[in-house]
């Protein structure tokens, strides 16, 4: 099957004030129908990292030439250790200094840190532009990239400076996925992992079925799992995009998985790998609190296992955990809300017994030193 | 008249997302009633700056403890030096450190600078949390708290990075203007003037024949100036919160005004100064281009020269002029857009022959001379 005769895959997400497509296929940055109808200027700007820019910037000009008379390229160190103030400033000099006007489409082309500060910067500049996601990994195809949620983090707290600020589209190009290294690959099955238990049963059973085709990257498992992937999220946001309720759910093994990521310093472990081991921590917490069967923790553990994420959480200390979690956005009046599972495909957000909780972490830390 | 017994103010403030009052009056940090029905939450934060927070804090402490179990003070550096990134990240530090979490209503207390950075970073924490402007300078009354326009400064230019935030509430308490020192008074005086002419001939008269009762403070001719100036912008901003249009004309003189400003470092020259003689300026463009007749323009010059604002413009020289109106956030592709009037209450946005506008920078900069 050819790239340019492959299909391609379409989700809408509709959140009520915005309105816009993702678009899940092969060989989108060189099929010119792709980039046709985003808004119109004399400039656009792309946005990309160090790692992702010498790969895919040439193509991703030649497909946006044809539309914007002036387009330029800000390139952004990699990693979550720059995923601040001083790279958004970057992006602002370069606009800037580019006389760049309000009409200025900005263009995320990389993973979720890119997409993250590009559509924070968008959403600022000038008091807002409109800016189209490309999301280069398997993470911010399924995840960042999708819902608007942007930010840059802090040293007290991870994504705690933001917006929700939507694209105005959402190209996933699977090809991009190829040159992926398989630690980070594996860190964005985790967030395709996470639909099924918190949304869609049906779609866990899929998961485990076909994960050896996923570890594998044949295509048309990858996108089928994008899309799904991208649909459910798409369907919690546009419920709720500014996260009053049901969008919480997506955050799923995140609560613990955030305070991984930050107590180890951001880069030791992988968002995803972090958010694996956060999943089941979760769910241990939901078993211990009546909510869930243990055969189906078992499930979730026996897939997390399967995908190659850690099943075991580094030892930061209890109190450390604490702390952190005390720091999450999902915090209310110093109470840790948590995302549990009722079932796999039904998740609820709930406060918990303290006590319980520093079992759960202590059982999961006990593991790794078994 | 006492404080407690004389009348209250209200404008409304409807963007069809948003709607909120705008209360103008004597003693209102001091009345109970004011500061009911604002968003619920355990900790509020006042943000105020070295000059204004010694005289009013503890007033809006009080009025504010019967709501919040928790309340706290930022204090920043005072002026329009200080509105920076590193300005907003003591909010945030302050923020994050308290753990205040996403209901935590923020208070901005004092002028346009406070009020603007108070609403950016309400607008980013956490992706947003509410926040409450009380303006404590005229200009920041009749202007910069009103209608959401929130951001800071970059080098390159004046309000380059924000957002468009409404706040929950606008509370104008007249007894703060008493302190404040004249020249930022008359400041605050030129975007009352500004009112006249962009959208009502009638107030335009009211202003000439008012204008010592205004420069002498008096309660009842303020509290109508300022009601009827933020009638007029609420009524602007309902019809076009995001400046897509008609908002612009909000901007009367500020394209000159922001390259003064910019131009001589900003503090050389107040924002109101500015856009006083920014304002003679786009008159005299208006008459240069045939749109307006010189009588109307000399009535505007008497009214600006009248309330005690300069009428003469700095020699920036020509270039820096171009380049700087050229970064305004109203250029579209390069080409500088002009605020311009047809009468006294009737603007217009459009661009014009930059020989010309070059002829109109040099009579008020040899006018200067002479």
């Amino acid at each position: 099957m050819s790239a340019d005769s492959s299909p391609i895959e379409r989700v809408v997400v509709d959140t009520g004030a915005d309105r816009y497509d993702i678009l899940i296929g092969r060989g989108l940055l060189g099929r010119a129908d792709i980039w046709a109808g985003l808004p119109k200027a004399r400039q656009a700007v792309i946005v990309t990292n160090s790692t992702i820019g010498p790969l895919w910037t040439d193509a991703l000009c030649k497909a946006l030439a044809p539309h914007y008379a002036q387009l330029s390229t800000v390139e952004l160190p990699d990693g979550e250790a720059h995923k601040d103030w001083s790279s958004m400033n970057r992006i602002f000099d370069h606009l800037l200094a580019s006389t760049c006007d309000r009409k200025t489409v900005l263009f995320a082309l990389g993973g979720g840190v890119v997409g993250d500060m590009t559509g924070f910067a968008a959403g600022c500049y000038m008091r807002g532009v409109p800016f189209v996601q490309v999301p280069t990994t398997l993470l911010a195809q399924v995840d960042s990239s999708v819902g608007g949620k942007t930010a840059i983090n802090h040293p007290l707290g991870k994504n705690m400076i933001g917006l929700f600020y939507q694209p105005r589209r959402v190209i996933c190009d699977l090809d991009t996925l190829a040159t992926l290294p398989e630690r980070e690959y594996l860190s964005g099955l985790a967030e395709v992992v996470k639909y099924g238990p918190i949304a869609d049963a049906a779609f866990f059973d899929w998961l485990e079925a076909q994960l050896p085709a996923l570890r594998a990257r044949e295509p048309l498992a990858l996108a089928h799992a994008i899309r799904r992937s991208c649909e459910i999220k798409a369907d919690v946001v546009g419920q709720d995009e500014r996260e009053a309720g049901l969008r919480a759910i997506l955050n799923f093994g995140h609560t613990f998985g955030h305070a991984i990521e930050t107590g180890l310093g951001y880069g030791e472990w992988l968002h995803g790998e972090a958010v694996g081991c956060g999943m089941l921590m979760a769910a241990d917490l939901s078993v211990a609190l009546g909510l869930l069967d243990p055969g189906s923790a078992q499930r979730l553990e026996a897939l997390v296992t399967a995908a190659g994420l850690p099943t075991r959480a580094p030892d930061l200390g209890l109190s450390r955990y604490l702390e952190l979690m005390g720091h999450d956005k999902k915090a209310e009046g110093g109470h840790i809300r948590y995302v549990l599972l009722e079932r796999l495909g039904q998740a609820r957000v709930t406060e918990a017994d303290p006590r319980i909780v520093e079992q759960i972490i202590t059982r999961r830390v006990e593991l790794r030193a078994s």
